[in-house]
């Protein structure tokens, strides 16, 4: 301890680092709740579902901490530029990974009400989740790598997820209207395939925090999209 | 000028009145956003639902300015204890308006392809949408007078929409299942419902934050909640 002000430096540096490891955290936590939320829907299995659903609180507790270390930091570094971008880069992403934990929360509880109704095939929300998974890992990798060109690809990608979400969302209609017994199940299809549309879009919101927080600099606005999902009518309907 | 600390503290002053007509401003056009486009549902008007549809934007911007102010805030004012509370709560409840705007924003983009189906009838949307209406015209008033005895009733009646929310999703699943001519405008008006229902998460979101503002200790975490809405299964169905 031959120099304080060093000492005050390097404890400032680790406080940087240790929010890095809480978002890091977050992040594999939430996409580990996606993939168990989404395996709970396809082997109707309510019992892992409920797991999925109290693992929530965790994400939370995580959020709320770097919510805490955020206001530390910002009261007590009063930090300027580059690490202020950091510190409410922090806060931001923490935010939109607990938004993305309350989706597979949600999905969670839609897979114990959906293992009691008729099965319904949706082959297509597997490929869906799987592609939003890669989307939160590979963001959050550029995030703690601090490389722009990771997320501007993660970004690019959630035009395929609107597609699949697109697709998704017409097949479900049809079965529906094909037979009324899968109406309540399709029902609740329709809210998870939302979900993890909306999931996508948390992981497009990550990338461009990345992006804002290296470059300094905001990507386009158009954010590059597909049709946009929801709003189609299915074919069949007058 | 004779005092020019005193400058400075009434210039500040005037900055936290400014960060509280800006969050009054956001309060405002979204209740007015929610109230369009829940009358283009309602009337099948698709016109009126593409000015809520670009209408939006504002809202954006109202919190793009309220994140400028509070960043300037906190960076050359360093405030600490209640300012830094009320400049953080800001910020929050300013997110949760903007959420809010989102929600009125995909209600308004389902109003234009709604009006292409059979009309359904959903009188309890129309109560719904009043109901959460008057939930975030009062939370912003218990914003701005600091009156948490206001913000614990709002708070309350998130149980009300919530079990609206419930019959109304049993009924929409029960025209689906009478006529599969109804299934796509069912499907939209489920998504509407939810979006309304979320809206109101959001005005017991801004009432935590105006109680955790004022009083500095948190309201119990068990929310008032009617039955999980989202869950439930349709009768007649096996």
């Amino acid at each position: 301890m031959a120099n304080p002000s060093e000492h005050i430096v390097k404890s400032y540096d680790e406080e940087l680092k240790h929010l890095n490891s809480l978002i890091g955290r977050m992040g594999g936590l939430v996409e580990t709740q996606l993939d168990g939320a989404i395996q709970a829907v396809l082997r109707r299995a309510p019992e892992s579902a409920e797991v999925i659903v109290k693992g929530d609180a965790q994400v939370d507790a995580l959020e709320t901490e770097v919510g805490a270390l955020v206001v530390r930091l910002l009261a007590l570094r009063q930090p300027m530029a580059v690490d202020l971008r950091h510190i409410v880069s922090a806060l931001k992403i923490a935010a939109d990974l607990e938004r993305f934990g309350d989706h597979a929360k949600s999905i969670a509880k839609r897979a114990i009400a959906i293992s009691q109704v008729p099965r319904i095939p949706a082959p297509g929300l597997d490929r869906m989740a799987r592609m939003v998974q890669a989307m939160i890992k590979d963001v959050l990798d550029a995030y703690l790598e601090g490389d722009t060109n990771k997320a501007v690809k993660v970004w690019r990608r959630d035009a395929e997820v609107d597609q699949l979400y697109n697709s998704l969302f017409r097949e479900l209609l049809t079965y529906m209207m094909e037979d009324p017994r899968n109406i309540t199940g399709c029902a609740h299809l329709l809210f998870i395939a939302k979900n993890v549309e909306r999931m996508g879009d948390h992981a497009t919101n990550i990338a461009e925090t990345v992006h804002y927080q290296v470059k300094g600099t905001k990507l386009p606005d158009d954010r590059p999209k597909g049709d946009d999902p929801s709003f189609t009518i299915a074919e069949g309907q007058g």
